[in-house]
């Protein structure tokens, strides 16, 4: 997969004429997905992009919430080469092997060696808030929103609240 | 403290079965901390769960916001071995003795040599938006909310806002 | 410029007495910045704390969103030397030479060699959601909010999205 076969979420982001005020309305669902490698980066785009469809918030935001110490919830391009990267330098700012306390077993009765996916998990963070205008998650043209995996394979579950004022007729 | 030690916030998220509407409530509070350590992680995961359960708000989201450009704001689990892992990764990214233009007189009339503390705070993030449901914080099993005193011992605040949608019968 | 000559937002938070209720009010703007380096920070407060005070919001959120994947958004002090600084350890961390798949025509077909400005951005984080209340941006001391261009000049934008409870008499 190369960039140009990345499609576009949203070449310009909607413009919000003037204000809108009305009752706040709120949904919220969960996301589960399966990962199969220790490190994995997983696009929740199009998980995201339906839920806000469906949820009938018009104006708003969304917050992706990773329920996880140990994955994390981050922004980027969608594009292998790139993915490949984005391992490589939480590789190298975090080295696995390094004699972390959380992985001795004097020190912790943690019963993964898993150190490492706690610090880098820390740097990317745990969670985003979007906006969402016009009923449609808004993105830059090369944005998508990326799970990562830092201690797979594993079952992941991430929460969605979506946050608002509804469409019209609601 | 051990890993098992740890008290669980909440084995499964709570599910909103369907969207809820009505006017809108805030309320706001602040936290304040004081730290001993130079670098030193305190665990807000206690006053925030108390703001929340008397702020009257059912589901909606808390921006715990740190007022100090060398303090932040992040996930991670509370154990003690970790926590000492996290204390090296950060001096190990960011050398506190390299010479940083902020600690150079010449530079700079800071009055404390505290380049690091900065940096290592914008590699963690100052705040955090997560959400509430059912009146209580979302969090996963493992997770706690930790602030990170980076250039201490000092006193730091913290600002709590909650916004959302009321409990029945407000 | 240094730490001396930078004007102050707030000394200190304003605190909500008690909890405010009302209709929702969201509005939402653009802003564009046109940057002249490969790296360059922009302060982004002023234009941000005149955004809000045109809105009408007394209470509640400001969301400000970089739409690039190679602009980032974060908090610090705004000092000439501590930005030097910034510019500095985002360079130690992202090699920019080393050999990113990404900057591979084999691999990728993207047109700037630009990994390391996505993998720097991955760290600061793209977006920050921040307090309002009595009408203005909740900000400690020397708290600033900075835009981060990672692969300039180019002309960037930000999406600002504010929600709340508007003033009395809207």
């Amino acid at each position: 997969m190369t960039k140009r076969s990345t499609s576009t979420v949203r070449q310009a982001p909607l413009a919000t004429a003037s204000s809108v005020t009305g009752p706040m309305v709120i949904d919220a669902d969960t996301v589960t997905i399966e990962t199969v490698e220790r490190i994995e980066l997983v696009d929740l785009t199009g998980r995201l992009t339906a839920f806000v469809a469906a949820a009938g918030v018009r104006e708003g935001v969304l917050s992706v919430w990773s329920l996880h110490t140990t994955c994390a919830v981050f922004i980027n391009e969608v594009q292998r080469a790139l993915h490949a990267d984005i391992k490589r330098v939480l590789e190298e700012i975090v080295d696995r092997e390094t004699d972390w306390m959380h992985n001795d077993p004097k020190e912790s009765d943690c019963d993964r060696c898993n150190a490492d996916a706690h610090l880098r998990a820390m740097l990317l963070g745990h969670s985003l808030t979007l906006q969402v205008s016009g009923g449609e998650l808004v993105l830059g043209q090369w944005q998508r929103v990326l799970a990562a995996e830092l201690d797979g394979p594993r079952t992941r579950t991430l929460r969605l609240q979506i946050l608002g004022i509804g469409s019209a007729g609601r």
